[in-house]
């Protein structure tokens, strides 16, 4: 194998590659849906009974037969949220009060909104006619008995647990989280200390390790279905390296290892489909930040080679890795990613699919991306990030001013938000 | 004051009214910035030097002098990244190995890639011209000493983080997190045990609390500058609340009540200004789906009712509380919540602001949101939430098919990341 990248692969090509030959997540496992947030529904989620089962009170006020409306009605007892099932029933001229959500009694199949009538005494004077199911939710009017209301590969979410306990649905089958392990590889790498040590390390050229918790980051927030299990930082030893992915591959499904994927002598990550027994899928992507990407696969688990730069690191990840963890993974529905779709403001020639740190602005109902200039895109000039709102996610083509391309986006202009929401 | 809601007051006039009498977080703490993630910048953070601070290798291969190039040269050492501080430096006819990020020795000014030189023995052969700063970062062309990196008022991404450690800059100044306690309230709610219990408590007519969870998972995904302080559910009983609430005055700036907001007997919060001495601010927000969101103000301290129901909750959060938040924590860059502009294609009659369950397709190039039949937009209709991918937040007015809307996406289809995400 050449330690020279020579022939770069198109995303496309390594992930179909990459699918071929990994194995899909198929262990499942069986929770309170409270529990399964962020977890990847394995069975479709199928409505037990209708819902609501019974009539429901859409409003606080008086459940009455319609039948009685207009009319004087004598409340006999009152039915409030929660406590209803005391086998209250209502018979002709009568009524009870209800608040919102409470199952009607018995006999009644209508609501009179409290501040629509007037109580005198022990009765209540109903001025208007109401008809059937008024301010009612009538049984099975959401979802019947059989309807499927989670698919299998929807990534639950919380609103997805809110209709879920409302329904009284409370228990699904989900696979399990997908173990991840990241290694950051690298003798010039340090974690944090004190402000000032850091500070003097840094300004004397030593690189503090934040490749692997940019990574580690973006997959909590954004892949909730992944379990990081291990990250850790390791020196330009490949004995140590082979050794920690032997062990880790043990019980992990996928190794990230950053640093170390570049074509010099220094490098590791070309050694190891050697060393660890498995197979090259490729080496090198065609992307810029993030070239040296490149795959290993044992026993159908993937071991991935990012670069050692924090964004060409996660752009290798973005545009590789976050698709192959959802397809190992069995992700049917994306999670709500801020990738959003902006007007270039400036043309661009792309030679080869890379991130652009684009300033965002919103003007008249409209979004721009403006990409900083020319030097702060290097891979190296990680302080751009700063002046930059977000990371454009370029193929390798021309773009014209006023061509849409999509970005993801760490912070959003303020005014993007209004008019609905006064941010 | 009334008991029943009559004259509701819009989202930008109750936000007005409120940023009046709320008092701004003020008190600020020093901190690491790999600690100070998700907070708010206190005061602008400056660059204290260039940088970079000396000429750095942009690449893996021999620093040299660009007027010896093309030429062959003698390597007298190597200076690979973290090491670099070793008083290494070349004469005329001299080059050192470096790789990418390390300072160059003194006397080099250009960088040739390994992969364009011969190697011979102890020399190499370099067989272009070089010019002066040839895959060399120089010093300063990022940034100069006194530029602003990151202005006051920035939430602090990891993407910071990275840019502020790569040059250096090791601590600032932040706000403190904003500390906000939820209560729910409601003598029908219960929290989840085990599936069998809640599964008959919900068929009985019971109600899990899952309104507080909402909210608070929001504020945790996507307002890292608050901090949620307590989060507990209590009965409709008005002692136990003001005695909590008061409490909870002492020590947080913010509260939540969610439930017994309405105008009903039962509903608390109107008695609330009363029982603390507070200022009643508004009562009631001219929306749909949170209309009995309302505000009291205790000594500068906001007390916010919310809707009990889970999404009409949050809907008053994300128009009002959102917003609110933000002005108290001096937030000047909102974060990057996945809102997205997208098509409708049917029409729709608002009448008042209000969250329309939507379904997202990505088709073209372009988003478009279809909202869910009529009966599914109820606040009641939770279960409809897992059939839809996003709330979209309307405006009071007719919208005509094509017409973009604003929606809180919580999962996007999958083609929206495409092409250049091949998800």
């Amino acid at each position: 194998m050449t330690r020279y990248v020579e022939k770069l692969t198109p995303v496309d090509e390594a992930l179909r590659l990459l699918k071929e030959k990994v194995t899909r997540l198929s262990e499942t496992i069986s929770l309170p849906v409270w529990e399964g947030q962020g977890l990847v529904v394995a069975r479709d989620i199928v409505m037990p009974h209708d819902h609501p089962p019974r009539p429901k009170s859409a409003y606080d006020g008086y459940a009455v037969r319609s039948v009685d409306t207009p009319g004087k009605l004598k409340v006999v007892g009152e039915a409030p949220i929660g406590v209803t099932d005391v086998g209250l029933s209502i018979s002709p001229g009568e009524a009870v009060y209800v608040t919102t959500g409470a199952y009607l009694p018995e006999g009644a199949d209508a609501v009179v909104p409290e501040e629509y009538v007037d109580v005198e005494g022990e009765y209540i004077v109903v001025k208007e006619k109401y008809d059937k199911w008024s301010n009612v939710d009538p049984p099975g009017i959401y979802v019947k008995k059989g309807d499927v209301v989670v698919p299998r590969g929807t990534l639950l979410t919380p609103f997805d647990i809110v209709a879920l306990l409302d329904v009284g649905i409370t228990e699904a089958e989900f696979y399990r989280p997908l173990k991840v392990a990241i290694i950051e590889t690298g003798n010039e790498l340090f974690k944090p200390s004190s402000p000032e040590v850091v500070k003097e390390k840094v300004l004397k050229g030593l690189v503090v390790a934040t490749t692997g918790d940019l990574v580690a980051w973006f997959i909590g927030e954004y892949l909730p279905w992944v379990q990081i299990h291990d990250l850790v930082t390791l020196p330009d030893e490949l004995n140590t390296l082979v050794w920690y992915i032997e062990r880790l591959l043990d019980h992990v499904d996928v190794v990230l290892v950053s640093g170390g994927t570049g074509p010099s002598e220094i490098d590791l990550f070309y050694r190891l489909p050697e060393a660890l027994g498995g197979e090259l899928v490729f080496r090198g992507l065609f992307v810029k930040g993030g070239r040296p990407t490149s795959a290993v696969v044992v026993n159908g688990k993937p071991i991935i080679g990012l670069s050692g730069y924090p964004i060409s690191a996660l752009h290798g990840f973005v545009r590789l890795v976050y698709p192959l963890l959802s397809y190992i993974g069995n992700v049917e529905t994306p999670p709500a990613v801020p990738f959003v779709w902006a007007k270039l403001t400036k043309p661009l020639r792309i030679k080869r699919p890379r991130p652009i740190k684009v300033k965002l602005s919103f003007q008249d109902g409209q979004l721009y991306a403006t990409p900083l200039e020319k030097k702060m895109q290097h891979s190296s000039a990680s302080i751009a990030l700063s002046m930059a709102d977000g990371l454009a996610l370029t193929l390798n083509r021309e773009y014209q001013p006023g061509e849409e391309v999509l970005v993801y986006a760490y912070r959003l202009p303020k005014a993007y938000h209004n008019p609905s929401i006064n941010f």
